[in-house]
């Protein structure tokens, strides 16, 4: 194909046209542009284009460019431990921020930990062991800074659900407990190989109105879970016996206590008083601590309030042996991983954006997924379960100023000591306070602000939102994850196959053409009517594309007609939008032509873009419309096309 | 939301901003044109209006608009049964044309329907069976006036590829005959439910490339079937052997003048001479009824030529009580039914849309849907098994002059006379020539012109063509459709996640700003980076977007510290294209927005159109970057952008 510039072509001045062109007629020698044709690429180098913007779009090797083979490695090297690139700046002022934040998030994970434990249906040691391991790993080969890593209570749930349809965990705790390590092996096998083969944009097809419906749903189910299953009611109901039968102060005051205590965690937290982070987060640990106390010394526990009873001593077993590499097991525990893998990464992924986002720092999503999926294959041979990043310790780590991954190390070293030392003082926790700080977490997953906006924004996303947050609260987690995926998918699919077209008009003064519903003070030009294709015309549009064109043009036929004005004697289909055609697309524009030819109406095309001028020339059908009748601007069009029209019939 | 016209905001002349605005330059007073924000739609209508654009595109309902309610009915009536709508009007001119047409077609379809009939693994009768019933009830109900009714080559292959892998006809011939017709059934059932529903456009997701691919896949495997299974290749060898050993001159005899007619009917056909349709529509006929009669008087099939044999006197008996509404058979029953139903459809609609824009007649998909399927239904019930629209005998229907679905009728009035009196005159035909006719019809589905142009076109639609293409030849049907689909689909989900984005720059003497790699004449603006995003922003690509800009913008600034020019004080988002934008989007350009803050650029959107503007207000975006940073053109962003620009720092 010919190499051409966008050169111009002179062409003569006409008078009788003024109110099409003002910009024209001001200058007395106006210009019309030809399209330009792209230069041919080489047909490796366009395969090449495209796989690198579908899968480097972030340009990751960007910094290796121009660099020694020394560097190079060195970078190689840095790039999966980022700690030895952040690590060399490391300073005593970071690290004050860091053990901050770390004590912090440490005294709010080791609660939650043995809470989501049980969410698992697993023993309360597991959470802490997967507090222990997981960030240690995630913080030599993590890039954010922010992210505070540990079992999170939707993942502990979708687990705990998926797991137990498998096996019983009364009847058949051990392999229950096998299945569960090989669920998490299988979870990081996933993400790593998302990341490696830097198919993570994947995850993306989960819409973020489908996320928020989810997690919605599952912190509503989690809450009923606890309230039901757990001791609340039984704390309730022995806070009213003790009020007929009296005496039995020390439910009552356990009851009081965490209450108030999740009241004024949310009470501060609703307020953004950022300085006073530190109350929200230290409250669940001192109500465990308090509660622990008083139902040591009271002896609660043999007045029906239920505890902790045992936690294993020590810090994390090996569990090697322990997955199922064969058997029946291998494949359910594959499917609940790959499962189980993807909502994790969801939610990390979204914590460590959000969070870039917020302090501007770049994240390679592929590097980070490769993170994770290596920290949990670690995690599932070290007795822990499905890591990720928590949404609200993570925000709390922000708020107490961390630096760097540094804070997971703490954190991870308070878990080490907890485990090592101090687990047997867990033993009189009542499970009814490990109940109110899960729910006093989970119900901030219901963001109804996020859910109003939706509606605000988009009713399709919120019907997303309202499908999986349904689907979950009254069948089960993996329907509501199934229908947040079908609805994201069907948005999808109908975004393709039926893309928006307008009927253009000219805005007074201007030489510019825009949406006639838009902007009503826009003229349409008698005799010629101005649609625009709004989308790429592929085999999934292309025939809603004619067929919607045709309309248009009947619609306006019958309109002329009814004013009995002269008909439309030129379609000019304005292409900026249409950012590709493939051969079904060049099918119906062909059609199109032969339907408008059999009308007496002329197709005009203004300018399309470089790619699909290239295939306009590759399938000839520039030469069957006509190469001058494809302009650069509607204007351009119209100023050569008013003038070749009789009005007047 | 307040309700604004595009009104028009006067702002003071700069000149010292020529380069960057002729056009404001020349008229001294130039306007600034506010982005109109369109009336805000009722909830209702605008879930109306979603629903009408996506089952109701082609607006199916427009005659029926202010009709009085006896007229409705008819028009109903003859909605359901276009008969009586073209038969008021039917002439006996018109008659003369179905009539050549009709029983050009039953000349062809006769020993078609036999050879198809053993694809299948049926006995031949029930070939001609499909094309009595079917043909007949398409002709009431169906709305093309040139599709020609009955079974088909790769519905036939793939209906007798997936009955096989579940019951082996020579082991079972009664119960495979019963699945057939239960799959039948369900092929109905699909197709009635697609259109009834009108989720016709469903099948717009298989596209053109991967059809063609499929198409010459299926062509291949049945060409090859035939000449290994049938006795092309004992005929052959006879002949070789009766050169060597003299004497059986008649199967030479056959060989050749199969051959000679092929070639002959393809030759004409080839040139595209329509006067001469007859020659390649009565040459099978022919080669029939002459090797018929020369194996009978020769005796041939005692020399190892296979003939017929046996096809059953008389019509179609009921099959209502074959299949199988119960039982193993039911499920395997529905998925093939469902399978080969679709594929039925993606032929039939494709050839009456082919046909419909050659003779300029809307056709609408989902009423054929519900013709088609209604046929399916009752042909299965009536000893048929899945009949479609034909290709090959479409395109001579066309060529002979058919007027109306009248000439379905005509062929199946031949059918029915030739199935009560001359089916035992079939006896001695050799199967060598139903397999050179089927030969000889499939090959011309092998279009290598269309492969050719998909290439040049696009080469991703031709990977999916040769995917589905290799699939089916080297696999099986199923793995080459599942293939086909799989690539479309993955074409449609990269098309979402990866939409194109161009640097635009200004082209000399114009107000108009293009991608700089279409046009190398643009220039870029000193300071300004101007980016056009070229999709709706949706959460499958909002975060690409997001990124991809400051990719952009990191590119553009690296460029300009080499050459040690300023940097970037404006980023304009040229919005025309984008369509659509969802809470993802939001959050997209919200985070674009802090970015950019942080790198102290200035965010500056152009031309937004009335769904994206919509929900900037919706969620409060435009307060947030300032309504005074959102123009009507590039231009006008950069003429009130540049001045407040130092450009020496």
């Amino acid at each position: 194909m010919s190499h051409r510039v966008a050169d111009e072509l002179g062409y003569k001045d006409m008078d009788n046209i003024s109110a099409a062109s003002s910009r024209h007629n001001s200058e007395n020698l106006p210009y019309v542009h030809k399209v330009g044709v792209p230069p041919k690429q080489n047909l490796l180098k366009e395969i090449a284009g495209t796989v690198k913007e579908t899968f480097f779009a972030d340009d990751p090797l960007r910094q290796f460019k121009d660099q020694p083979r020394s560097r190079k490695l060195v970078l190689v090297f840095q790039a999966l431990f980022p700690i030895f690139e952040w690590g060399r700046n490391y300073s005593l002022s970071k690290f004050k921020g860091d053990l901050i934040a770390g004590l912090t998030i440490a005294s709010l994970c080791i609660p939650q930990d043995i809470g989501y434990a049980k969410l698992a249906n697993l023993d309360p040691q597991y959470g802490l062991y997967s507090s222990f391991v997981p960030p240690l790993i995630y913080a030599f080969m993590g890039s954010s800074r922010d992210i505070a890593i540990g079992p999170v209570a939707v993942v502990s749930l979708l687990l705990g659900t998926l797991l137990q349809n498998e096996i019983d965990p009364s009847e058949n705790p051990v392999d229950y407990l096998r299945l569960a390590f090989t669920a998490t092996f299988f979870a990081g096998i996933t993400q790593f190989t998302l990341g490696f083969f830097r198919l993570g944009f994947l995850i993306d097809f989960l819409s973020h109105a489908a996320i928020v419906g989810f997690m919605a749903g599952a912190a509503i189910t989690i809450a009923l879970q606890q309230l039901k299953e757990t001791d609340i009611v039984s704390v309730m109901r022995s806070a009213w016996s003790a009020a007929h039968h009296g005496w039995n102060w020390e439910t009552i005051l356990i009851g009081m206590s965490f209450l108030a205590f999740l009241l004024v965690a949310k009470y501060i937290q609703g307020k953004k008083k950022k300085k006073l982070f530190w109350v929200p987060a230290i409250a669940p640990l001192i109500s465990v601590v308090l509660s622990t106390f008083f139902v040591y010394i009271t002896r609660a526990d043999k007045h029906g309030v239920q505890i902790v009873k045992h936690i294993r001593r020590g810090i994390n077993p090996s569990s090697l042996n322990e997955i199922f590499f064969s058997g029946e097991y291998l494949a359910q525990g594959f499917r609940i991983g790959v499962l189980a893998g993807m909502i994790a990464l969801t939610e990390a992924v979204a914590i460590g954006r959000t969070f870039a986002s917020m302090k501007d720092y770049q994240l390679d999503g592929n590097k980070e997924m490769v993170a994770l999926g290596t920290m949990n294959v670690v995690s599932s041979m070290t007795s822990c379960y499905v890591a990720t990043g928590s949404f609200s310790r993570s925000a709390v780590n922000y708020m107490a100023g961390c630096n760097t991954a540094a804070s997971n190390i703490v954190m991870s070293s308070v878990v080490l000591l907890t485990l090592e030392l101090i687990t047997p003082l867990f033993k009189y926790t009542p499970n009814a306070i490990l109940a109110s700080i899960i729910i006093s977490v989970v119900i901030s997953l219901v963001d109804i602000e996020a859910m109003t906006l939706i509606w605000k924004i988009d009713k399709f996303d919120f019907v997303a939102c309202m499908g999986a947050f349904f689907g979950v609260v009254f069948s089960s987690v993996e329907i509501g994850l199934l229908i947040a995926v079908s609805i994201s998918f069907a948005k999808i699919l109908l975004q393709v196959t039926r893309p928006r077209t307008a009927v253009l008009g000219k805005i007074p003064r201007t030489t510019v053409y825009r949406n006639i519903l838009q902007y009503p003070a826009a003229t349409k030009v008698p005799g010629i009517l101005i649609v625009r294709v709004d989308s790429a015309i592929y085999f999934s549009n292309s025939n809603y594309v004619k067929e919607r064109i045709l309309r248009w043009l009947a619609d306006e036929e019958e309109q002329l007609k009814e004013s009995s004005r002269p008909g439309v004697q030129y379609l000019i289909v304005e292409m900026s939008p249409v950012t590709d055609i493939d051969t079904s697309g060049i099918h119906a524009m062909e059609e199109l032509f032969r339907s408008l030819e059999k009308r007496d109406v002329k197709l005009v095309l203004a300018n399309p873009g470089p790619v699909v001028v290239d295939k306009l020339h590759a399938s000839k059908f520039h030469e069957m419309i006509g190469e001058d009748r494809i302009f650069l601007t509607v204007e351009d069009a119209i100023v050569t096309c008013a003038p070749k029209m009789d009005l007047e019939p």
